[in-house]
């Protein structure tokens, strides 16, 4: 199996492409990526896509609410559509999002070539990472409608506390016209998003490529144990109600439990507060987040496991336990004949992938509500992202590129 | 067996005491008992105790950084001991410390009234709490010299940045003196400190008095453990290495080896930090403090058990740990003949007793370097103390008085 596009000439170009756009007009920041809606280095990073796309025929416009699409053929005829976002978190890299329209923008290249009649849209979304308003998936949430008006006018507020509304409108788009950015979907008979893995199965696998099967759902929520903050010097062993004791069984118990069920679920304990918090005072009260994850029901048979022992352990102590869920995020599911021939082309292109989940948020769950989707992953050094020391290969994203290309094209047959 | 003592009008005079010294003139806060060092409410205490101690013929005076020290004969004539400080932590209760001066005095009066020739001196030390110039036992480490010239001219400061030498200076004080507060053991023949006990032991085993064996020794340090701080969603739990996961094994085996080892022993995590500390980012560093106390050797052993248990854990899963010592502070044990003979006074009370260990930290524990000493222990309401709902019961407190006093005049014979 031999190359089926000149991989080096599509490397170049992507890594030529995610430098530029690390350059000093895109990033607020002179450490970092920091680069969201409506400042002009976005701005700039919008234009840096027109032009590119432009020259290649591709026709560039924006949606009321600044959503960058780009096609060959009309706004709504019937198009196979790629793309991601290019905001960044705050102290960002130059590979999350960004790296995944440079790819998408390489599709198009690829097509413009070898086979200029495919009909392509690409998207690139507003506000993924929530750095302008503090949301996640704004500009998908608002395509998809998942948002309210009221959202948009009054509680969805910048660092300065100006509205996504008056924000936008300073920016000369047209919010009162939000809801017609779902039109970027219409026709649209795929979609594929290419994104850094965020995670480090792709590197500890050496696997060059991941097509992605579901984005997982999740739980969030948070177990609060109550005890009794005693002296710890004045307080025998048999005395006391410590409340950081059922929260370190539990923390042991959720890895046990999310083992023993398999299928890919995962069970985090990120944040641990214990009150009072001092060296020498039984712990009176504790904390601990749970964060949930499967492709499957696997996550909410987790979640109903670990406070079913939690509470358990609590009775058997005396310690008060509750528990608050803060977050329920559906499975997303993508579409089967997408992912087969994803990994049809990943087979022909002789490297090595895997099918796998998603295991973070994308654009691509809201697209794929209604729209045929998959994700293609490269890897990441170390799974790092959100963070200036990103890194990923170039020659993975012309590969996913290759591999994309060649998906949409023997779908078109 | 009936009451050596009328016990009523002790618990009278001792309940006015302690109220008295609840009024506006005695704290800083309307809400809060907080007295400290060189503070117009600390000396308005003085001079109340001095006033009282004058009235039944005892002479006051104080030493050159200004401990309270009286007594019914010379200064350096041999006499007992009683005594314990006035001081407060800054938003502390009635009880913490002035139950002990006024079950002292209580003492002398009992003295002054039936056995006149009985040679007593009561010691009120100063800066117990810290509250004033952040040192724990300031006082009786002055005392006992344990305490360097440069840290009082330098080293040790009021919230202003005052060093203590001036502060004392500026209240009328010869800080350059200080190391002849020692004289206030001279010819001490042994000593007696009754306090609250700031723990639930008694309240909870329905017992009036504790006889303390033993000031309990103390292992303060830290473990830190170093994992990888992974993304929650995208990280297979194989692909992880949690911070939390062996601090957590350490804190339910904490437990589990001090309950082993028994004898007494005591292991508290009081502090538990995660870092990065996000819900959906798997921690890559933890810390837990330990606190590890005994009256014997079991706290070291309890300390290595558990650092080779962490380590052991860490080992497993490729986490980091270091663990890093703050502090040590040795056994204090009690003098056996006075601990039997405090018994023997509670025993003829015909009331309820038992022998304990201290779980704090006491002036005592300096004195009793140099003097036979004792402590007795009254109950608190569930433990509390350091807090305006400290509760203690005047009537506890005159029952100690009882029991000194006969324990005293027991040993003159």
């Amino acid at each position: 199996m031999g190359e089926r596009i000149d991989r080096e000439r599509s490397r170049a170009r992507i890594e030529r492409d995610i430098e530029t756009l690390a350059g000093p007009e895109y990033t607020l920041s002179d450490s970092a990526i920091c680069r969201y809606a409506y400042t002009g280095v976005y701005r700039n990073t919008l234009a840096y896509f027109t032009r590119e796309l432009e020259e290649i025929g591709f026709g560039v416009w924006q949606d009321p609410v600044g959503t960058l699409i780009a096609s060959n053929v009309a706004p709504a005829a019937p198009a196979f559509g790629v793309g991601s976002h290019c905001d960044s978190n705050r102290n960002g890299g130059k590979y999350d999002g960004t790296l995944g329209v440079c790819t998408a923008l390489e599709v198009c290249r690829l097509a413009a070539q070898e086979r200029p009649e495919l009909p392509l849209r690409l998207i690139s979304f507003l506000e993924e990472e929530g750095s302008g308003f503090g949301q996640m998936l704004l500009g998908s949430r608002i395509m998809l409608q998942r948002v309210s008006e009221e959202e948009l006018r009054e509680t969805i507020r910048d660092e300065h506390g100006v509205s996504f509304w008056d924000a936008a409108e300073a920016a000369g788009y047209e919010p009162a016209r939000w809801r017609e950015s779902i039109r970027a979907l219409d026709n649209l008979t795929g979609w594929v998003e290419v994104h850094i893995e965020q995670g480090r199965v792709l590197q500890d696998t050496d696997t060059r490529l991941g097509i992605v099967e579901a984005i997982v759902g999740y739980i969030h929520g948070d177990l609060h144990f109550s005890g009794r903050a005693d002296h710890a010097g004045a307080t025998p062993m048999g005395f006391r109600l410590d409340a950081a004791l059922p929260a370190a069984e539990t923390i042991v118990e959720l890895e046990r439990l999310a083992n023993e069920l398999g299928g890919g679920v995962v069970g985090t304990v990120g944040e641990l507060d214990v009150a009072p918090s001092l060296i020498n005072v039984i712990p009176g009260g504790t904390r601990i987040s749970l964060d949930l994850r499967s492709t499957s029901t696997l996550h909410a048979e987790l979640r109903d496991g670990i406070v079913a022992f939690a509470h358990a352990r609590g009775a058997a102590r005396g310690v008060g336990v509750e528990y608050v869920q803060r977050q329920e995020l559906l499975v997303q599911p993508m579409d089967d004949g997408l992912v087969a021939a994803l990994a049809a082309s990943a087979q022909e292109s002789g490297e090595t992938y895997r099918q796998m989940p998603s295991g973070a948020a994308h654009d691509t769950q809201c697209v794929a509500s209604r729209v045929p989707s998959a994700m293609v992953f490269v890897p990441c050094l170390d799974g790092l992202s959100h963070t200036p020391l990103e890194q990923a290969d170039p020659a993975d994203a012309a590969l996913a590129a290759e591999v994309v290309y060649c998906a949409i094209t023997a779908r078109a047959g």
